[in-house]
């Protein structure tokens, strides 16, 4: 099969075998989405060997211990745990330490024609929901994953930080919970893709004067200066959650946390049932966030294509 | 009246008019605490000039609006609000945007011989506290607030790191909360004055070695080693609480609270009134954390001393 692997520093298009699906259930790719970490990977985040990708749609095709989801078009949680730690007896396999996730650690992914996983991560995807819109499932539980760890009212001012993918995302579904959020990017283009969302749209150097006035913060940018920028705009005793993975700001303000007494908030991923069922209602709109369809042949292409500016999600279709 | 002056970079002991108290009481100071913070201040922090000092007890002399306070021998609040923006409304002046802070931010402090304060930052201390005690209301306070920003159960695996006055206190109050707590530290002499107290000392080379081991933490070194070395010690989805202002590390591991879903809470000023019921019942042990007591004619010679390896608390005295 053809799958996009990154090995020894280098990105290729390989032709290796169906995976081994062992215990696991045995999934045909049908397309799959290119995230910022996928870049991220190819130069070198994580040191992750293998194939790529995390973001699917699929079907199963075997699956000793759940028949019933054969055949069945599926969407699949990215990290799977070793079933025997204590987070993994709570049922929450995403900080299991021996965890590997799909596309980033220890584990193939899904910009392939087949992945394995353990049937237990499987989800079928609801009749209403394209493969296309299923492929958002992923980056969407990740943006709704907030509204659990974060409480948000309607009367909440929420402001987002970055008008990318992630972004775009997090701000459809904060506005779901608030009646007061902002998206501050850069770009008029990328800005407008959130019109009639009931989310206003501020551009950076705006955004800039709004000093102490927001009581969450969502950093998306995943840039030391939407961090700073951030820290900024939060009244005292805000909340700034943290979504994407920067490498650290030097000489942060680390006084204004104590002394505005702000909280930090990491956070990765969401659980998907919620995210499909957001899909599956049309409260949260996907289709404008694609720049581009490519083929898994075209790979390579496609990832550089993700890569440059303006770009927002671009997705690779397995069939020929 | 005498007063320990920050002005124009330089430290002095002045002679200056007993303050003019108008609507405010007027407090006749008995003893005060040196605190990092004065020591930061002589460095330049916060750009403070005027009287310093933030913790003390005294007798208040006048009160026009509170005549029930007067000879009462009270601590206070240190922070000032407008009391017309919406924290003031809501009770709580410490982030009011308006506010002035005793001897740190618009106002004289305490190390002289008279201070002013409205009257409603003012507690009376009970006859079974005394004024060495006293003193330390106001550190207790900021130590104890931590249990109301952070839920602490009896299971809650809790670290302290820095053996100071501030992380002595800390350990103290949140082993009130908690079965375990440890207290990390550099020095055996400082570990060794939380001994018998339920808490564990654990010399820093030892800490290390504990990574992902503790469900909250505390920073109270001040230091950037010590908040690298909390992200370490701190379990997935754990809390880190910053409670002493350092001035922010360069390229900290943002990624790894995102990655591990970390909460980072800054900390800052407790209420009076539960600290002082913990000192009234003897909940908090402080006598062995004083390393000296000094004449405020002493005060520059105090400051010094305060700022030197190996020294806990230094008293100053307004008797001559």
């Amino acid at each position: 099969m053809k799958a996009l692997r990154f090995e020894n520093n280098k990105l290729t298009l390989a032709e290796i075998d169906v995976p081994n699906f062992k215990s696991e259930a045995l999934v045909r790719v049908l397309a799959s989405g290119i995230c910022n970490t996928d870049l991220e990977i190819v130069k070198g985040y994580a040191g992750f060997q293998g194939t790529i990708g995390h973001e699917f749609v699929g079907v199963v095709e075997a699956a000793n211990d759940a028949p019933h989801l054969i055949s069945k078009r599926v969407v699949g949680e990215i990290n799977a745990g070793c079933g025997a730690c204590e987070w993994c007896k709570k049922g929450d396999s995403r900080h299991c330490p021996q965890r590997t996730v799909l596309g980033i650690v220890g584990r193939d992914g899904a910009h392939a024609e087949f992945l394995t996983l353990p049937s237990l991560n499987l989800l079928e995807v609801p009749i209403e929901i394209s493969n296309e819109q299923a492929v958002f499932v992923e980056p969407l539980a990740a943006a709704f994953g907030i509204t659990e760890q974060v409480e948000i009212f309607p009367e909440t001012r929420v402001a987002i930080i970055g008008d990318g993918k992630l972004g775009n995302l997090c701000a459809q579904a904060l506005a779901l919970k608030s009646r007061n959020v902002s998206l501050v990017g850069k770009h008029k283009e990328k800005l407008s893709l959130i019109e009639n969302r009931n989310i206003e749209g501020i551009l950076l150097e705006t955004a800039k004067k709004l000093s102490k006035k927001f009581d969450v913060i969502i950093e998306a940018s995943g840039s030391e200066s939407g961090f700073e920028l951030a820290l900024n705009l939060l009244k005292p005793r805000g909340k700034l959650v943290l979504k994407s993975t920067f490498h650290g700001a030097a000489k942060w303000q680390a006084w204004r946390v104590v002394v505005d007494e702000i909280t930090i908030v990491g956070s990765r991923c969401g659980r998907f049932a919620p995210a499909l069922e957001l899909l599956r209602n049309r409260q949260i709109r996907v289709e404008n966030l694609i720049s581009e369809k490519l083929s898994l042949s075209d790979g390579i292409k496609a990832l550089k294509f993700a890569g440059q500016k303006g770009v927002m999600k671009v997705l690779l279709s397995m069939a020929n």
